[in-house]
Parts: C-alpha cells; sequence; structure tokens
C-alpha cells in the first residue's frame, strides 16, 4: 500500500502532504535520518521514536553487499531484521556505483563492479536492484540510475540521461510483471536545464507513483541546484511526492520546499554530529571551542531533546575531546532533532499560511551564527573550494559509510 | 552521609547488605559498571537507570587531567555533571600511575607522572587525591596506594605495603581535618600473605568506612588471589564493605562474594560488549562467528534487555562487522545487564540460603559454554599466559581507556 495526499500547496510552492505506506504515515514535508547499513549511525530505534522520526533510508548496495539481502529476506525483511516499524525508503546503489570511481563499469546491461568490502566483482542490473529491494520489503524504493559527477559535459550528461530513462523502463517492467515495489524514479540530466526538463517529461509519462531529483549538491553551485530544482518541480505531477536526494544543510530544506519537495535524506544532521558540530537555531557550534569547558548550558536551551534536558556544553565537550561512544550518541540525538524541529516548523507555516516569513527569519537567524561554519568531512569537505557559508552543503546520498 | 548495615551473613561468607549513601541507597553484592573518563562507555545514564544499576565508578585521575577536577566542581560536581544521580565511587588513580610505568617516579611525598594526555609533568600527593575526589563529590573515594605490578618480592611487596600505610594516614588526616570525604582504604602486600595480614591488621587501626582488596588480578593465578581474598576478608571488621577492585570475570564475583566481598567494578562488560564477546548464561559467545549470520534468535531467551528484547544475533553481528556505533551500544546494554542479573541473583541466593547451589549451577553452566572463552584485548590478552579457561580475568581497576 502506498499513497500521497497532497493538504495543501500546488506543483511549485511550498506544500504539505501525507505519505502512507504499510508501516504508517508520515507528513511532507519530511526529511529521512540516513541508515545506510541497516543502522542509524549511534541510534538505536527506539531513539529514533523519541526524536520523531517517521521514516529512514537505508541503501540497497550496501545491505546487498553485507549482510546480503537474501539473509534479510529469510530474517523477514529490513524492518524486522533492524527493529524498525516505521516506513522505509532505500537508495538504488546508483550514486555509491558512481563513488566506486575506478571499481565499476556501467554497460547497458548495468553495472559490474567491485565491492568496497572485499574487491569482490558483482553485476547488478536494473532488473536486479528492484528484486532486492523487494527482498529488503522497503516501503519505497528507487531505480538504479546512472549517476555523473561534476563537471560534466553537455554530452555525457546526455548519454546518463538516456541511460537512466531506459533503466527506468525496465525497472517498473519489474514493477509491473513481477514484484509490486513502490519505485521512484530519478530525474537526471546534471545541470543542463534542457535534459532534466526532458528526462522528468519522459520519467512522468511512464506514471511511476513518486520522483526524485538526483545528481544534484554533486559540486554544482547552490544558484545551479535550486535553478535546476526550479526548473524540474513545475513538470512533475502535483499529486505525486517530491524528493531531493542527498541533501542538505537546514538552509537547503527551506529553499527546497519553498520550490515544492517534499522529501529529503542527508548525513549531515548525523555525520557532523559524530564531528562534534551540533546545530542550533542560531547557527552552527563547534563543541570542540575552548569557549565551552566551563559552559553549564544545553546546546540549545529551547530544544527539547534528551541531550539538551541533560547535559551541558561543558560535558558534551569533555565527552568529545575524551572520544567516548556517549558523545556521537548525544550530539546525533540533538541534530536529528534538530532537523526534525525545522520540519516540523515548517510543516507549520506551510499549512498556517506564514511560510515566506518563516524562511526568512530562519535566515536572518543562521546568518547571526557567531561561528562560521565549518564543511564536514568526506565528500563536504571535498567540496569546500565550491560553495562556501551558509550554503555549505554536503550531499551523501544514500551513504553514510 | 554513608553508612553500611549487613543484613545477612557475617565476615567470612557471602552476605547481603545495604550502602547509603546523599545519591542513594544501593544493595550489596554490588557490581559497578566503568566510567572512567565521566561516561560508562557507549551508555547513557538513561540506559544505566534501565539497566537498575545503582552505582557506578569513576576516576580520579582521568578527571584530575581531563576535564579538570575544578571545572567539574565549578559546574556542581561530577554527578551533575554526567547528568548521574546515583551513588559514585571514585578509584584514586593508583592503578593508573602503575601503568605509567616508565613515565613517573614514587616518593615518599607522592607520584611525579607525566600525563598520559599531553606528557605534561604532574605532582600528585595522597592529600590533592583527597582534595580531588571532595571536589569530584565522589560518595566513596579511595586513597591513593602504592600498586606493584607481578611478580614482585616480597622487600618490594613489603615497601609498597609500607607506603600504602602511611598515605593512608596522611589521606585519613586530610579527611578528618578538611574535607568529609567518605575514604576506602586499600589493603596492598601482593601475594604474601603476612603482608597483606600486616597491612589489613594496620589499616583496620586507622578506622576506615570501607577497605578494599587492591593489586590482586594483575598476573596471580586464580588459586592466589582467592587465597589472598580468604586471608584478608575475615581479618576486616564484619559491619565494613569490602571492595574486590577490577574484577572481574562472572566466576570471580561468586567466587569473591563467596568469600564475603560486598563491591566489584570491571570493564569486562563494557569492554567485551565493544569487543563483540557477549554472555550468557552458558558461557560467552563471539557475535562475529559465521554461525550467527542468519540466527533470527536474541543473545539470550531469557534475558529481558532493550537488546535481547529487539534484535536477533545476526542482526547484532552486522552491526558489528559493519563497524557500526550501535553495536557497542547494544552489546555493552546487554552485558551490563547479564552482570546486573547476576549479582541480583546471587543477593537473592545468599537470602535464601541457596548460595552454595547457585555457585554449584553457575560454574557448571558456564562449563557447558558451547565456545572457549578469549582474552579479551589490553591486560586480559598479556595475562592469558597465566591463567585461563573459565578462570581467565581481566583486571583494570577503574581504568577503561
Amino acid at each position: 500500500m502506498f499513497s500521497f495526499t497532497l493538504e495543501t500547496g500546488a506543483g511549485d510552492g511550498p506544500r504539505c502532504g501525507r505519505l502512507e505506506t504499510d508501516h504508517g504515515t508520515v507528513e511532507t514535508p519530511l526529511f529521512m535520518p540516513v541508515g545506510t547499513q541497516g543502522a542509524v549511525k549511534a541510534l538505536s530505534p527506539e531513539d529514533l521514536l523519541s526524536l520523531r522520526v517517521g521514516m529512514i533510508l537505508a541503501n540497497t548496495y550496501h545491505l546487498y553487499l553485507r549482510p546480503g539481502h537474501r539473509i534479510i529476506e529469510r530474517l523477514g525483511g529490513l524492518h524486522r531484521f533492524m527493529g524498525w516499524t516505521g516506513p522505509i525508503l532505500t537508495d538504488s546503489g546508483g550514486y555509491q556505483v558512481l563513488s566506486l570511481g575506478a571499481l565499476r563499469r556501467i554497460s547497458e546491461e548495468g553495472v559490474l563492479f567491485r565491492s568496497h568490502l572485499d574487491g569482490a566483482p558483482h553485476m547488478l542490473t536494473p532488473e536486479d536492484v528492484v528484486r532486492i529491494q523487494n527482498a529488503l520489503g522497503s516501503d519505497i524504493g528507487m531505480v538504479l540510475d546512472e549517476c555523473i559527477g561534476f563537471p560534466c559535459t553537455h554530452g555525457e550528461a546526455w548519454e546518463a540521461m538516456e541511460r537512466t530513462l531506459r533503466w527506468a523502463k525496465r525497472s517498473l517492467k519489474v514493477v509491473r510483471e513481477e514484484v509490486p515495489v513502490t519505485l521512484f524514479a530519478i530525474v537526471q540530466g546534471g545541470v543542463y536545464a534542457d535534459l532534466r526538463r526532458a528526462c522528468a517529461e519522459e520519467l512522468c509519462g511512464m506514471d511511476f507513483p513518486g520522483y526524485a531529483l538526483g545528481g544534484l549538491g554533486v559540486g554544482e553551485t547552490k544558484e545551479k541546484t535550486f535553478e535546476t530544482v526550479e526548473t524540474v518541480t513545475p513538470l512533475l505531477p502535483p499529486q505525486s511526492p517530491r524528493y531531493l536526494m542527498g541533501m542538505g544543510t537546514p538552509l537547503d530544506l527551506v529553499e527546497a520546499v519553498a520550490r515544492g519537495v517534499d522529501m529529503f535524506d542527508c548525513v549531515l544532521p548525523t555525520r557532523n554530529g559524530r564531528n562534534g558540530t551540533l546545530f542550533t537555531r542560531f547557527g552552527k557550534i563547534q563543541i570542540r571551542n575552548s569557549r565551552y569547558a566551563d559552559d553549564d548550558g544545553p546546546i540549545d536551551p529551547e530544544c527539547g531533546c534528551y541531550t539538551c534536558r541533560n547535559f551541558s556544553r561543558a560535558y558534551l565537550r569533555h565527552l568529545f575531546l575524551s572520544r567516548e561512544l556517549l558523545a556521537y550518541r548525544l550530539n546525533s540525538i540533538h541534530n536529528v532533532r534538530f532537523y526534525q524541529d525545522l520540519m516540523e516548523r515548517m510543516r507549520g507555516a506551510i499549512r498556517a499560511g506564514t511560510f515566506p516569513e518563516f524562511r526568512r527569519n530562519l535566515m536572518e537567524n543562521l546568518e547571526r551564527s557567531e561561528e562560521e561554519e565549518e564543511a564536514p568531512g568526506g565528500q563536504g569537505a571535498q567540496r569546500s573550494r565550491n560553495g562556501g557559508g551558509l550554503w555549505q552543503g554536503v550531499h551523501t546520498r544514500s551513504a553514510e559509510g
């Protein structure tokens, strides 16, 4: 069972909706914490429930390699395996395959790659990926797509987009003839508006239950990111959910919601938590900073999370500097709560008709941030040359390794 | 406020009691999980409460170096700092100083050492250590003692024991004239019964509120360990609590309780949790073992911990192999619960007068263990040459680094 009901808004502005799945109903705009390997890093299902997380993301590629989808299927599916009763979206692994670089070869048939775990060769076709997601029991699966890097020529982007379309068609065939996965399509096309438009129109013709924007936040400017979102969302059917993959910062979410996006995932709250970077209403703080050495206050006095209700900045700093495992959990609890609160406030503002003020206030508050934002590790760090400041993002589509 | 009430038993057999402190009352025999740096590794105060942990251990040496006892004092003491409302015992750091090896020099005045964090020189006297524990707000503090390694000549053991006695006297002076810390003495003397006897008698003459057995589990045979416990406990005042420092395995606890010990601490449940070694009623299991790859059952079907109620061995194996932070927490929850259950069952058996059967059953069950016990990392691994099998122990007095 899958349905999406649009409650407020239309095709290209901020909108609220309701996603119904076999594992419960969630409200949109929705943020999904990332549980790549079948666990949201440092958090238990109980933690996620108490943080009011509705839906999480897992990764087909990672779970296929370890522990293997057959094992998960035998043990009753991914929900039972990881003890999570809410809905799960699984990313296909297209992005992971891209990041394997020299270890993969893409052909019309599918992707030939070497496992990042043991170097063993594997072949995955778009059809396989649908079947694997069915074995996992995903509430929403994603088509296998061909992700491209940045920069990328128009010709390369066109080829990858065309292949993504052919693969989408093959994936849909498996859904219609074999396994009843709720499968979302992925719009590709790089930063080329004509390709994005062509891709979106073709995919809409195939009638998917939902549409994602892929290949964004990979190095292009933020202006280009949101230009692309603006190009694509008006072309998508208003009654279907739209999902911006792998992004992003609090401001990214607000800007994408302003342009009609319903769903998000990003490793930022959890990865930043593990890096000691904590979100507050007034910007990010680095908990390792010596100014917090005897700061008795919580991360954010208005936050109601377990961490803020019980621990001072001084203690969190001590735990982080001492590399105590508890640090990663307490920080992640706070950051995920920050994201959940942000989504709730956005939904409230959309319903109240005050989203424009909400967006303006948020931007002003975050601009008053006392500390300069720092690029997180991994892909984000690599990209700090391209963006920066408040717009500094991180794209980590489904993969928190 | 501190008092100990013996409820069942006498001086040298299994006994039940009640320890009252400013932060609540706990029942003995008691096991204290180790929170060296102001956090029990991977567990939150909420976790500890739900595991029915009554009292925890922290380390004076570690907290003195980082974040510093002055900061903790300014922030309202260790309880408030770490968000733990129950009682806390702090070890003095004598054992940590021993393990610094070449980085420390012991004189009559105290210990001159270099910080393991940054190499900076520090001098700590027995008086300082009492004052630091007062600043931390410990419910029970320990005297600074001179720990010796194993093996050790009679002469060396005698000298260290004599110094420990002089330091105990100086510590008590600070308690009586300056700061009202509840201070336990530590009986030293290596494996030499005459020294242990002399030390115990001298210390008892000073009238401490509690007595610890130190310098055990450092390489001597298990037979020698418990011979020493048997030598010492009958000499201690029956109305005072006895604490065997840094030990041990489930069998260690039972054997020491049989000889009149009331209190224990050990890193074993948490460290083993992080190593993927899980306790069950029938011995330890290595969760990484491939036999658990699709094992749908809990670690122990009779265990009521969060981990066993919600997750299969297959999932725990997957988390552990994937190095997910959640693995360390879930494993630690189970192992600490195992230790808490063990203590509860022991107390029940003592009260019911069935301790001898309990002890026999436990030993038989653990001997049926399907897997050979493995030495844990660190000190334990080093000592696997000395002991072995079911007796294999780990001494990690107060320090889980």
